[in-house]
């Protein structure tokens, strides 16, 4: 067995005070790290899903934030958190509906505040903040893979969406981790990966991540989610998340909601995976922005037009899933049981 | 308002006595008419989907075996039907689940059988019989196209899925037959068209079409349904059909499946639309083969790769709706009303 959690590293803070990522828009034709050395050039790479999955989103705006501290020639302390707000509000703008986004944003604007002494120490204690954000994803994912590992059972069929793997994360992956874990643990799993238009993140990502780890996975078209569940080849849905409201409402990658109600048609358990950072116990679904994003995605694909020109188009980039049709939340926090509108309080605090 | 009959035409007997037909696989970006010579071309272009939908197939393989005659040398009766029963074989092999390819074949067949006289009269005969059911696929559509328009209401926003429109026929369209007749009517109908992934025929055909006929359309990815429905944007979904059973099970495009489920979740009515030609009335729906075509249909999108090589795919061609999530099917032959699966025998004969 690989050891998948040293081979794919998304985001990582490197020695030099540059940020390393994977362009994952190259993917899977070439497995590319670039190097990106200012908070633009991060909100650029978030903008354009260089870097996506909305625990990697949080750590890498943060990591902007933190570069903005690094480049910024502010002589004081003042000044330096002037600059790290102005890079703040850059940030934010890039993707509205990931909730992990602001809280990475947030949490090292926080530290900076907090921290007593002149620029050179914040600077410091936000490159520290970095480190243990990247560590901590990777310990979360790792610590939701056991805890949701005991959903699966050995022989199981997982269907996913998109791509919540470790390519999704800093590393191991929300969705993708209670899979290794699973196999860790001896079971052995197989993954039925729907492509995931527009952005083909399925296709793309997860099916080169699975199999670049061994894994034994199928490929399918989004069109064909429905006959897979009739036809009974798959056992669960283990899915990520971009936000999950207080209410129990589950904002996922587009095409999350249709999977939800097959499986619920047919009797298939449905599970997000996510960590504490993706919980948003300040709002309820309807204050909730979706993103739309450009119609290019849908009507170009890998530069090719696939549609007539002038066609309009609409193209959200996520959907609700609503608590009725959630089987069980894996979080690090626990396992948040159905119904789970009811019981998310309890778990997640 | 265009006179979209005459605009497409999909599949045509010439007077040089060739097929000719518009080679979908270039369009949206080219609209390209081809001649097609001998059946062995024309099986060709049923495989690659050059010529696809079911009534077109239909019309299609019987004009190829109307080419076989045309270009048989045998000098009696008993040699010819020899060729044509070749030619017949080889067309019937190249896809296995629509109906009308199978109907459009035993049609002619059965009409040479019955003809007297020398290879020339023959030759004649099927000549004409071709011709007749090009125009009958047109007058079907039409007469289909006004008896389902009044399901739909003025303002109303029609879903459909893959194309069974005006290239799908011979001319004018089963389920956009319906909405050029509402149209024809006065109604305004706007439509949703999800992209219908692996062969891209929504984007690349039903926009196309709907987009040179002067149709408001809005193109969404396969993964958008459901949200569109949720959001309550879609008041109908309008199908065709490529084989529907005795039980009243609909097989169509894959894809078809998930939108009646999520339809049903919704209470949007669901309605395909289907010449007699596409009604099995001797089978039930276990003893239907789902076509499984290349992988390549899924991993390469007009000659791009989007998924790592070697990955496993899984790409079956259609899918069955079952007759309980059928809230009418509309046919030259009336409309069965809901429990279709009890009154289909009552109207379909």
């Amino acid at each position: 067995m690989k050891e998948t959690f040293f081979t794919l590293r998304t985001v990582m803070w490197e020695e030099d005070d540059t940020v390393r990522m994977i362009d994952q828009t190259v993917l899977p034709t070439r497995l590319v790290y670039k190097s990106y050395d200012s908070w633009e050039e991060v909100a650029d790479a978030i903008s354009r899903m260089v870097v996506r999955g909305a625990p990697a989103i949080g750590v890498a705006a943060a990591m902007g934030v933190a570069l903005a501290a690094q480049r910024s020639p502010a002589g004081g302390r003042r000044q330096l958190l002037k600059d790290l707000e102005k890079a703040a509000a850059g940030l934010r703008k890039t993707r509205p509906t990931a909730v992990n986004l602001f809280w990475g944003i947030d949490r090292v604007l926080a530290k900076a505040r907090s921290v007593e002494g002149d620029p050179r120490a914040v600077k410091e204690a936000l490159k520290e903040e970095v480190l243990l954000m990247a560590e901590e994803d990777v310990k979360a994912n790792m610590k939701m893979g056991k805890i949701g590992a005991s959903l699966l059972d050995d022989g199981d069929v997982v269907m996913t969406q998109c791509n919540a793997g470790a390519l999704a994360t800093v590393g191991y992956g929300t969705a993708l981790g209670v899979v290794r874990a699973a196999r860790e643990m001896g079971k052995c799993i197989r993954v039925v990966i729907p492509e995931t238009r527009p952005a083909l993140q399925g296709a793309r990502l997860t099916a080169f991540e699975l199999s670049h780890d061994g894994f034994d996975c199928m490929l399918i078209s989004d069109t064909a989610v429905g006959s897979v569940m009739a036809s009974g080849r798959a056992d669960k849905v283990v899915v990520g998340a971009d936000r999950i409201t207080k209410d129990g409402s589950v904002f996922n990658k587009i095409g999350t909601y249709q999977i939800a109600v097959l499986a619920r048609r047919h009797g298939v358990p449905f599970y997000p995976v996510a960590p504490r950072s993706t919980f948003d116990m300040t709002r309820t679904y309807d204050q909730v922005t979706i993103e739309e994003r450009s119609p290019d995605e849908v009507v170009r694909i890998r530069g090719r037009r696939i549609a007539p020109k002038g066609v309009p188009v609409y193209n959200p980039a996520f959907d609700r899933t609503p608590p009725e049709l959630v089987s069980a939340i894996v979080s690090d926090e626990g396992i948040v049981r159905s119904p789970v509108d009811k019981n998310l309080a309890s778990v997640i605090r």
